[in-house]
C-alpha cells in the first residue's frame, strides 16, 4: 500500500519533488548534535502550498503519516522522522510579498530567517527575531516552535510577530489564514492553534510576519554584578531610566571561564566579576542616548546594583561583548558529561531559582559545575550542570539532576521548556509537569483536528 | 427540572449569590444603548473560582446554558442572556497578586479596567489598555472579546497583554493556566483559546496581565491633513522619526463638525481640514522629547504631509485634543438614522478603503453623509453612514449599505470586525464573509471544549 502511495506522491511531485536517495536523504536525518538519527522511506520537497496539500491528502488517505522539517535545527527531535513521510520545506522559499505602509512581509515556510531579516533591512525596516541558528532556521520551523532569541524582551516570541499564517490541515484543506491586520476579532484567532504546535496541527506553508521601523542608534553595555537580585534590580532600573533596553542576559561565572578557556582569542572584559550582565540598548534618536545609559549605569553602579560598568566604544568592541555570551555553549560542550536544560520562571523569581537550583545541584552531586545563563530579562535560564572534574562520565546522575531542575522551575510557577519546545525529547516530563486539565485539552485539540495523528505523530502530544 | 437546578444553585450560593428579582436583574438585562433586552430566568453572582465551577457543573449537567457578563459593556449582544442562566463577575472583583519584578498582575474576571490602571500606577507601573468604557468593562469581558482601545499601535490588543488564564471549561472543570511567564513552550497555548472567544468556550476567572515600565514624557499633537494617503505617509514619518507614537487617530472633516455641532463647549482647533490626525507621543527620556517631535512635524509638513500641525502646550490642551476625538460617538448619534461599523485593513490600504467606500455609499444612497474615524496607525476605522438630510428615517437603505461596507473591507483583505466582535449581531455576517475552512475549524473546536453547547450558546458560533 505505501508503494503504491510513493508511486502517486512521485508522479504528483516530479523528479524535484522527491526523493529516496540515502545521500540526498541523509542531511535530513542527521540532527546537527548527532543525537538523533531519523529514517525515513520518501521524502518530500513540495514547491507549493498546493502540493503540499495534495501530499497531505495523499497521505492521510492512506493512513501514513508525515515529519515536516525546516532548517533542521531543532533541538528536541521534533523534525527528525521515525518511519514517516519526510517533508522537507526547502523549496519552499519565496518571499510572496513585502507591503512596506503596512508594516509586513509575507514569507513561505521554508525562508531562512536571515532572508527575512534582510528583506525588511533593505526596506528600512527591522524583522527583529534573532538568535544563533538564523542562518539555518526556516520561518515554518520557527512558527511552529514559537521561536524565542535575544530581543523577546522588546519584541516578544514569533507567537507576537505572526499577523497571518497559511497552513495545510492534516486531512488537506488549506486554513487561508493569510491576513496583515493589526486588529480582527471575527471569531477564535485559529492561526495560534500553528504556533508553536511543533506541526502537530497541520503543517504552516506561509506566514505573513510584522515587521518593525529600524532603530538609528545601539549601544552595548557590560555590566559585573555581585549576585542575580542586584542583576534583577540593574534590570528594572535600566528599563525605567532608559526606555531602550532590547537585550538583557546573564551570564555566570563558571560561563564566561570556560568561554576563555576553550575558546581561541577570547577575553573576559571584567575578570572576577560573580555575574556578568549584558544589556543591548536601542533607540530612534541616536542624540543622547549614550549619555542618557552612562547616566543611568552611573545610578545603578550608586545603588549597588552593579560594581563596575563597560559601554562598548563601537560597533567592534559591541561584537566583542556578544561573542562571549553567543561562545557559552561551545565553552561548555567540551567539559564532559553534562545535561543542559531550558526552563523559565517569573522574573521576580530568577534570583529565587538560581539560588535553589545551585545548592540542590550541589547537594545531589558534590563538587558539580553549574553553567548558568541566559535571557534573565525573559526569566529565562539555559542552565547546564557539568560532571565534577575527574568523575568518570556514566557516574554523572545526569536525569536526576534534570528531574530536580524541572521541580525547582515547577515550584516557581516556571516553565520546563521555555523556548526549545517538547519535540520527542520532553513528551514523558510533559506528561509529568503539566496539570491534567491542560493534557486533557491539547489531547481533545488533537483530537479534533488531527483524529488520524497524520501530523508529527511521535511529537509533543505522545 | 430547570427550578430543581436553580433551587441547588440558591443552596450552593447563599442569598448574596443569585437573584430572580426583576429589579436587580434590569440592569443586567438591559443593553446599555437599548439595542437588546434580555431575559433570565435566575442570574447567578459567584464570588469565587469553585462557585463558577460548581455553577457551570450544575448547569452542564442539567443541559442548561449560561450567558456570561461582565461590565455589560459589549456593543454586539453576547452579554445579553435570551433565557439561558445569567452568571455575572461583579462578585469576582478582587486584585490576587501583583508582582512588580515581574511586571505583572492577577486580577479577577469582575475587576473593572480602571482598578487595574490604577493597581498598576501606584507600583510605577503602567497597564496600557485605554477604551471609552474603562470604568465599567471588566478584565473577563475584555479579555473574552480581546478588546482593543486607543494604544494598540504601540502596546497590542489585549491578546497581547496576557500572560495567563484561569477559567471554568463547559463541564465544570478548571483550566489553571494562571502562569505569568514571559515564554513558555510546553505544548499548545491554550490561554489563546479564551481570548477574543465570547465565552462560548469557558469562562475566564481571573488573569495574569502585563505591566509596563511607566513612560515619564507625554506630548499630544493635531495635525491638519488634506487626503488619507498623506495621513498614512505622516503615521510612517512620525513612527521613524520619533520612535515614541503611541496612538494614531484620523478623523474626517463631518466628524469633527458634528461634535462642534452637538456636544457643548467643543471646538474646532484646525477649522477647514479634510482629515484632523491626533497623535499621541510617549518617552522615558522627557528631555528632548518635544525638540524630537517638534522637528518631526516640521519635517512632515515640509514634505506635504500635512497642511498645519499643533503640539499641545499643556495636559489641559492635550486633554481637550483627546475630547474631540472621543466625542465623536455622542455627536453623531443625533444625526438621524445611521449604521455603524468596525472594519480593519492593511494600514496600507487604509486610503483606499476610504476612497472605495464613500464612493460606493454616495453611489447607493446619494447625499449619505460619512463619519468616519478610529485606529488609522492599526487600519481600523469607525465608519458611519448617516441618513441624507431631509430623508425619512426609514427610508435609509442602512443593511444595504452595511454588506456593500464589509464586501469592500473584505476585498481588501480586511475585517469586518476590528474589535467589537461577532456576538449575536453578526453571526450571520460572520458565516457570509469567512472562508469555510475557517468556520470549520471553529465548529470543530466549539464541538470538542463545548458539545452540548452550554457556554454562550448564541454568540460568536450561532
Amino acid at each position: 500500500m505505501s508503494s503504491d502511495l510513493f508511486e502517486r506522491l512521485a508522479a504528483r511531485l516530479g523528479p524535484k519533488g522527491y526523493s529516496t536517495d540515502p545521500e540526498v536523504l541523509a542531511p535530513h536525518l542527521q540532527e546537527w548534535r548527532g543525537r538523533y538519527q531519523g529514517v525515513t522511506p520518501f521524502m518530500t520537497m513540495p514547491a507549493s502550498t498546493e502540493e503540499v496539500a495534495d501530499i497531505v491528502r495523499m497521505c492521510a488517505a492512506a493512513r501514513v503519516s508525515i515529519t515536516p522539517q525546516g532548517g533542521n535545527t531543532g533541538l528536541v527531535g521534533g523534525q527528525t522522522p521515525n518511519g514517516e513521510v519526510l517533508l522537507s520545506t526547502k523549496r519552499m522559499n519565496r518571499i510572496r510579498a513585502l507591503d512596506v505602509d503596512n508594516d509586513s512581509l509575507v514569507a513561505e515556510a521554508g525562508v531562512v530567517l536571515t532572508a527575512v531579516q534582510q528583506a525588511a533591512a533593505e526596506s528600512n525596516r527591522l524583522f527583529p527575531l534573532s538568535l544563533a541558528s538564523e542562518g539555518t532556521a526556516t520561518i515554518g520551523g520557527l512558527i511552529s516552535t514559537n521561536a524565542g532569541g535575544v530581543h523577546v524582551l522588546r519584541y516578544g516570541m514569533m507567537r507576537d510577530l505572526v499577523l497571518g499564517i497559511e497552513a495545510v490541515l492534516p486531512d488537506g484543506r488549506v486554513f487561508s489564514g493569510l491576513k496583515s491586520l493589526r486588529k480582527d476579532n471575527t471569531g477564535y484567532d485559529l492561526k495560534q492553534l500553528f504556533i508553536g504546535a511543533e506541526g502537530t496541527l497541520g503543517l504552516v506553508t506561509a506566514a505573513s510576519l510584522k515587521l518593525f521601523a529600524r532603530p538609528r542608534a545601539h549601544e552595548v553595555a557590560l555590566v559585573a554584578t555581585a549576585t542575580p537580585g542586584a542583576a534583577l534590580q540593574l534590570l528594572h532600573h535600566m528599563k525605567a531610566e532608559t526606555g531602550a533596553v532590547a537585550a538583557f542576559e546573564i551570564m555566570n561565572r563558571l560561563s564566561v571561564d570556560l568561554v576563555v578557556k576553550n575558546v581561541p582569542d577570547r577575553r573576559d572584559p571584567l575578570p572576577g566579576a560573580p555575574y556578568l550582565v549584558l544589556i543591548e540598548f536601542e533607540s530612534f534618536d541616536a542624540e543622547g542616548l549614550r549619555e542618557t545609559i552612562l547616566g543611568a549605569l552611573a545610578g545603578a553602579l550608586d545603588k549597588g546594583f552593579g560594581a563596575n560598568a563597560l559601554l562598548a566604544e563601537n560597533a567592534g568592541q559591541a561584537r566583542d561583548f556578544w561573542r562571549i555570551r553567543e561562545d557559552i555553549s561551545a565553552g561548555h560542550k567540551p567539559e564532559g558529561a553534562q545535561v543542559n536544560h531550558d526552563v523559565s520562571v517569573p522574573v521576580s523569581k530568577t534570583p529565587d531559582f538560581l539560588q535553589r537550583a545551585n545548592a540542590a545541584m550541589e547537594a545531589a552531586c558534590p563538587g558539580v559545575r553549574i553553567v548558568a545563563f541566559g535571557h534573565m530579562g525573559d526569566g529565562n535560564f539555559h542552565y547546564t550542570a557539568i560532571q565534577p572534574i575527574g568523575m568518570a562520565r556514566d557516574a554523572f546522575p545526569g536525569s536526576a539532576l534534570t528531574q530536580t531542575i524541572y521541580e525547582i522551575a515547577s515550584a516557581l510557577n516556571g516553565s520546563i521548556s521555555a523556548e526549545h519546545g517538547i519535540g520527542v525529547a520532553r513528551t514523558s516530563d510533559l506528561a509529568r509537569f503539566k496539570d491534567p486539565e491542560s493534557m486533557a485539552l491539547m489531547r481533545a485539540l488533537k483530537q479534533a483536528i488531527d483524529p488520524h495523528r497524520i501530523m508529527n505523530p511521535r511529537a509533543l502530544i505522545a
